[in-house]
């Protein structure tokens, strides 16, 4: 399974960053890294382009022996040891910041994680989800998007949709703003249900189906109109997204205490955010009716 | 002690918001707030001013009990319970971000705080402090807010400059970047030394030095030349800043923790900021020459 999923990632961020490039007319920037105790990635992230302000596909493959600490929390609070530290991990995480205001950010991420023997029941596991982060709300993107999500989870045994939506408005939430980060999709953790390949069948097709729930999307926005209004209220809700993923993000909060590579765990940040002290929406306007929906999530099906 | 620090902390505000309105030729919005659990506070926050792109000055005065994470972060971990998670705590906070990149962002904080009785030792105490984060290197101005703030510690026999400036350098740290936040100043935390009185005064004293420590400095900078890679460099600061304020700042966290009043929490923040991924200044170049000072720190006197 670990080769497999490692494969798996590989071709999946070679399709996206070709879908980018396409799309941007742009190339990426490529660091392959390694981590000193063991493992190591390949980031590539785009800027310059035409239709991403900053985009990053980055895959990572890491192996060693988990601290008492981290063990013990994985294994909830008893301390494993010995053969039972070591551990494999491996996923794709992506996170897009189109320029045109009208357009969302989306992350996505995929992981399989092994611990001890990676064979018995709770060794191993699989989490992931893709969401969407738009600063203007259109029914049409929210609605394509969960339904992209909806119709794999459909097909897959190990799968629900209903639950993975609510993971996904729990864990995307700005607590000190009592606001989601975005109109949400899906998230899942510790899954390992059925067995490795069934789950793992699972991942594969969400992960190859990124493209399919986003790419109508970009295309449909890129080439709007918009004013520097919209391009301010971007900045504005760019602010939220720092906030969710230097606050709160685990995936961040992990990477940054656990010496890895900065620039790609700060990847996922946009290049340009703005705080504006008690920025408001007028009554009725558009940038309100996002912020309702960010206050309250929605089905979007 | 309450009151007495309460008046001296409103004085304050009066006299850095006075300096600000002549400085930057605009006027503050003022905010007054109540908190739910018992106490509030009065922000004042400069915008769209000739000097500063964004200066707040929040002064606030809070009790209650509080919540058994913040008693703990407080009780280094250990959960006091009943009256001794009692508190009162009022301080005056200030964040002037300018609008030149060659004239520095300052910060100062200043604190009282009471625990439970609020006579027994432990049970009161002073933090604060100040700190200069330029985005450009001048000695002089590094030398003239260091040399402000030890003459005042050399007039006190509760404050010491040489540990205050080493704990400035080691509380304003940025652990992933390996990057201090800016070129220090003073810092002190559980200051209870001698008595009440005497602590009390050598925190008026810090808090009338603000003005000395600052003006000279702003009033050189503010008129100097720039261009538009100075303000890009700027922003690519502004954003460490962030991620310094959101990862590691005590009271950033006490108060997204503890129900404040987040919009004069997140005040601290820049009006903009951006992150650019592998950022490196060029070798030999003013901004390089910045990054050393920040990741070496330096005796400025």
């Amino acid at each position: 399974m670990k080769e497999k999923m490692v494969s798996m990632i590989r071709r999946i961020q070679e399709e996206i960053c070709e879908m980018i490039q396409v799309l941007d007319e742009s190339e990426y920037r490529e660091d392959k890294w390694k981590r000193a105790e063991g493992g190591g990635g390949r980031s590539r992230v785009f800027s310059g382009g035409i239709v991403f302000e900053k985009a990053g596909v980055n895959i990572s493959e890491v192996y060693g022996t988990l601290s008492e600490e981290a063990a013990s929390n994985l294994a909830g609070g008893k301390i494993p040891s010995g053969k039972e530290r070591e551990f494999f991990a491996t996923g794709i995480s992506l996170v897009l910041h189109p320029i045109n205001p009208m357009a969302p950010t989306v992350h996505a991420n995929y992981r399989y994680f092994e611990r001890g023997d990676g064979a018995t029941p709770g060794s191993w596991w699989f989490g992931g989800g893709a969401d969407l982060t738009p600063s203007y709300l259109f029914t049409e993107d929210s609605s394509h998007f969960h339904r992209t999500y909806k119709d794999i989870c459909d097909r897959h045994p190990v799968a629900d949709y209903d639950e993975f939506k609510q993971n996904c408005d729990e864990y995307f939430f700005i607590n000190h703003r009592n606001e989601h980060r975005g109109i949400g999709g899906i998230f899942f953790d510790g899954l390992d249900k059925i067995d490795k390949e069934t789950c793992y069948t699972f991942v594969e097709e969400c992960a190859e189906g990124f493209i399919d729930s986003y790419l109508p999307i970009i295309r449909r926005r890129k080439d709007m109109d918009f004013n520097s209004e919209n391009k301010h209220w971007q900045r504005i809700r760019r602010g939220r997204y720092v906030e969710f993923n230097l606050v709160y993000d685990r995936g961040t909060k992990f990477g940054l205490t656990t010496n890895g590579r900065i620039e790609s765990i700060l990847m996922s940040l946009p290049e340009t955010a703005s705080w504006e002290y008690c920025h408001e929406p007028d009554v009725g306007s558009s940038e309100e009716e996002m912020l309702q929906a960010l206050r309250f999530p929605k089905d979007w099906i």
